[in-house]
């Protein structure tokens, strides 16, 4: 089931099938979730916490630890997926509507090459 | 673009696209995204810091708060579509491997009810 | 040595002999350091996953368990002496100004017993 | 108060004071204040966030930076030192042992310039 034609949708039944097999539903309110969800984004990054930024993308050619960064972002999305269910939201619509939001948020000639404008103070 | 019809594929590559009008591959090195999605995330939990997981629930009683925490959940979500296009990891393929090998990890007949066994040791 | 008598600096100076018998100041990068808190922070956390704010307080009931919980909690200390160090930060200094700053913001008559005020947007 | 002559207690006693005086113990369960925690250590994060290592050391040269990275860090202990005094925890001890325990697991002549053995499998 590859990403060219695998829709939000069948992830997210997958998902809820797996939790609802196991009757699992009770544990999975939108606070224990995003706890989860944290959790796994900190596995992740283990994955890259002592290296530089060059190194981080050396991951590419062991095809080891690329499986496992992959385990990892799966664990990851299924948190993700498992919050959609529960909330209701359709992720597709959130997903377009933040990068609608943020594209006149950054415009593209005064970011280019850029994170952030250099005179602009702190976010917050 | 809901998520009936929207492919992963899709949402990759308008995340791509993006990212490459402000010519930010640059800055998305694989260390870059696991922290930044790990921000997100954190972010997303501020929204459920001091409540109980009941009073969590009630977020889909409440579309202001709704839509913010989908918004959040946006942001989690790009940072993993960008960790995927800089990888070049089929998400879908990912997500569907992790159910396949969390099934038998977690018996359905065992762990109805349960988030864990009884007797079972920590984990790590 | 107990809280009673111990002070940060010996704490600080701790780390630091640790550190530097392993020649690990190269990786002690605050950002490198930034992430390991983060990770270590979300291990704290996975104690404390599945279950209910009434629940994790129970956790002071299980010997086991809470020494399990001081293990990871000294993990997120020691980054946070370690970032000290590398930066040259005055954590007592900035833990008192910190306090000192927060009291205005959050008025003991306003707040009492109240996380947020009823009125108050969402903060950001 | 600087950390040469400023015990934990001192500050865990200030901490305390914080919280009784808005009558907080009952949002400081500890999956609460994990979860807070977390949070600070992800706004300290974003400060290093698309940098690489070598620039994030260069926030000691940045007074304003340096205070706002400061004044995260006394977030993250504030967390800390709420949890030691929910849950009676001696922070000191706890990471007096840590270190004791970690001395032998990173003999200093295996692990001098490395932060992990070559041939180490991953951890976990």
């Amino acid at each position: 089931m590859p990403d060219t034609t695998t829709t939000l949708q069948v992830l997210k039944d997958a998902m809820a099938r797996f939790v609802a097999e196991r009757d699992w539903q009770q544990f999975h309110s939108p606070k224990n979730l995003v706890m989860g969800l944290s959790v796994e984004a900190a596995e992740l990054m283990e994955h890259f916490l002592w290296i530089d930024n060059d190194a981080s993308r050396q991951v590419t050619q062991d095809a080891r630890k690329l499986g496992e960064v992959a385990d990892e972002m799966a664990d990851v999305a299924c948190y993700l997926l498992a919050l959609s269910n529960t909330l209701g939201i359709d992720l597709s619509d959130a997903i377009t509507a933040k990068l609608v939001k943020n594209a006149p948020k950054y415009p593209a000639e005064k970011y280019r090459g850029q994170y952030r404008l250099e005179e602009e103070p702190k976010s917050k």
